[in-house]
C-alpha cells in the first residue's frame, strides 16, 4: 500500500485539484452514486473524547475509503492535534487498503475545497473582498479556497483574540504572496463582512457571529463551522435576505447544523427557502445564482465521499507522480 | 505511527505469545470490559464481495482498534488474498491511530490462539494425539497453536484433496521440525480424529466433517470454521456426548454459528447444555474441565476485541525491541 504523508499530499496535491475533487464528490453525492453508511461513534470517557469511524463507497470510481477521526480536547495539554485524522484508501476491486495519507490534512483541505467549490459555482464572477471569520485550524484551508476560487484584492481576517488574528494575516500574507492579495486582520467580524462579495465563517460559535443586516447584495456567505444542533455562526437575517440556500448535503445539514436548525425551530426560516444541493446546481439540475444582486448561502458540515474521492484523487496524483512510499 | 508487516510481526510475537493475548481479549471480553459496535458491511456487487469495518475499545489497555477486511472470492483469479485485511490500533488517550499491521497475519494467528487458549485451559494435561481438520489459510496457525499449548507426539491432518493434505503435511513437519512432532496426513477425517485428545476443525464445510461416535473420551474439540448458519463442521453427537459446551462469546456463536444454531433447531441440544464463555472459565467464575474423561466442546467465531488485544501486544513487543518503521 501506498503511504502518504501530509508533505507528499502537498507535493502532487493543490487547492485547485481539491476544489476539483469536491466539486466531482458532490456531484457523486447528489446523484446517489455513493454509499454512505452512518458513521460508529465510540466515546472514551476517560478523556472526554470520541473516536469516529466514518466509511464510504464510490462506485464509478471503483474505490471505498474510511476516515478515523477523533476528537480529543484535552489533546491540547499535550501539544497534539485535536481532531487526529487517518484516512484509508480501498481498492474496491481487491478489497485491498490501497493507500493510508495523513487524514488531519485531507479533513483541512477537503473542508477549504468544500467552500471553494461553493464559491467556484455561486459567487460572483467579478469578486473582489473576501471576509473570514475565525482563525483556527480550519482556517488556513478555507483562506486559500477563496483565493483559488476567485481573484481577490483583499480577504478581511476576524477572530475575537486580536493577537492570534494579526499574526494569522501576517503568517497567511507570507503563505499566501503569490495570489497578490492583501490579508488584513480586522477589529470587528462586521468590519470584515459588510463589504465582502464571498464570507466564510469557520468558528464554534454558538451564537451568530455577524450582523445578517450588513450582507452587501450579491454576497455568497459559506458557512463551515456549525456542525452540531447547538452551534451557530449564521445571522438569520441573513438566510432571509438570501435568494437561495444550498447544502453540499440535505440529510446531514438538517442532521446536525444549527445554523439551519435553529432558524427552522424559530419559523425564521422554512424548508421551502431551501434551493438544493450544491452538486445537482453542479448537474445543471437545479438553477445556481441568477444575478450578481443574489445573495447566497451555503451550509456544508461535511460528508465522507468528500474524503473518499479527495484521497482516491491524491492517490492517482501520487502515482502518476511516484509520490509517497510503497509498504508491506 | 508505527508500521508492522507480517516479517515484523513473525521477529516480536510469537504463537506463545498470541495464546496469552488471545485469553487476556476472551477474559475481557467475558467481563464486559471491552465495547465492540457492530460491524459496519459495504457490499460490493461486481465482485461479489463485501468490506467489513470492525471497530473496538478496550479501556483497561488504553487501545481501541478498527479491523477492514474484505470478503473477496474472485480475488483467487487475481492470485490476491480472498480476505485481505489490515489493522489500525488506536491510543484512546489521544484518539490517534499509533500503528498499522497486517491484518491478514492477525487474523490467522489470532484465530489459531483462540484455538490455542482453549487447548490451553480445557484439554486434558497428557495430550498427545492431535487431529486437524481443514488445511486452508488458517490451517497452519491453528496447527501451530495446538503444538504450543500441548506436547503431542502426533498431528494427524485431513482435508478432502489428498495432494494438498499431503503437501500440507510435507511443509509443516518442516516449518514445525523444532517441536518434534510427527505431522501425517491421514486418508479420513476419521482415521484423524479417532484417538486424538485435540481436535480442531478449520473447514467451511455445510456437513459435519466425522463421526461424533469416534470422539474418544476426554478428547477436546475446537470448531473454528463455522461462521455462517448454514456452516456446519462438528458432528452434533460429539455436542450431545460432550460434558461442557464453551464460547469464547456466546452472543457471536449464537448469531452466528451453524455449528451451534442447527442443532438448537433440530432440538439435538437446548441451551441448558451450554457451559458458558472461556473468558468466564480463565477467571473463575465458571468451572472448565473436571475430569479426564469428559469430551468438551469449544466454539469460536472470531470477536473484535481479540484484533485489538492482539495487535496491542504485538505493538507492546515492537516498541521494546525497536521492530518497524516509524511513519508520518
Amino acid at each position: 500500500m501506498l503511504l502518504l504523508n501530509k508533505e507528499d499530499i502537498k507535493n502532487v496535491f493543490s487547492m485547485k485539484d481539491a476544489i476539483e475533487a469536491n466539486k466531482e464528490a458532490f456531484t457523486i453525492y447528489s446523484k446517489g452514486k455513493s454509499v454512505a453508511p452512518l458513521r460508529t461513534n465510540i466515546p472514551v470517557k476517560e478523556q472526554e473524547g470520541v473516536m469516529l469511524f466514518m466509511p464510504g463507497y464510490v462506485s464509478d470510481l471503483e474505490c471505498a475509503g474510511l476516515k478515523i477521526v477523533s476528537v480529543f480536547p484535552k489533546n491540547i495539554e499535550k501539544n497534539k492535534p485535536v481532531t487526529p485524522a487517518t484516512v484509508m484508501l480501498m481498492d474496491a476491486t481487491t478489497g485491498e487498503v490501497s493507500s493510508i495519507l495523513d487524514g488531519t490534512y485531507i479533513t483541512q483541505l477537503r473542508t477549504g475545497a468544500a467552500s471553494g467549490a461553493a464559491i467556484d459555482v455561486l459567487a460572483v464572477k467579478e469578486a473582489k473582498i473576501g471576509a473570514l471569520i475565525g482563525t483556527g485550524g480550519q482556517a488556513e484551508k478555507q483562506l486559500e479556497a477563496m483565493l483559488v476560487a476567485r481573484d481577490l484584492d483583499e480577504v478581511r481576517v476576524y477572530s475575537r483574540n486580536k493577537d492570534q488574528r494579526e499574526s494569522f494575516a501576517i503568517k497567511m500574507n507570507e503563505e499566501f504572496a503569490h495570489y497578490n492579495t492583501k490579508i488584513i486582520a480586522v477589529e470587528s467580524s462586521n468590519k470584515a463582512i459588510q463589504d465582502a462579495d464571498v464570507i466564510i465563517t469557520v468558528t464554534t460559535s454558538t451564537t451568530p457571529v455577524f450582523d445578517g443586516n450588513l450582507i452587501k447584495k450579491g454576497a455568497l456567505i459559506s458557512g463551515v463551522g456549525s456542525y452540531l444542533h447547538n452551534m451557530q455562526e449564521i445571522d438569520p437575517v441573513a438566510l432571509t435576505r438570501a435568494s437561495k440556500i444550498f447544502f453540499e448535503s440535505t440529510d446531514a445539514v438538517l442532521a446536525e447544523s444549527g445554523d439551519i436548525l435553529i432558524p427552522l425551530e424559530q419559523g425564521l426560516v422554512s424548508k421551502e427557502n431551501i434551493s438544493g444541493e450544491l452538486g445537482s446546481v453542479i448537474t445543471g439540475d437545479i438553477i445556481g445564482r441568477e444575478s450578481d444582486d443574489e445573495i447566497i448561502v451555503f451550509k456544508t458540515v461535511g460528508i465522507g465521499v468528500q474524503d473518499v474521492v479527495t484521497a482516491k484523487r491524491i492517490y492517482d496524483k501520487a502515482i502518476t507522480n511516484k509520490i509517497g512510499i510503497e509498504w508491506n
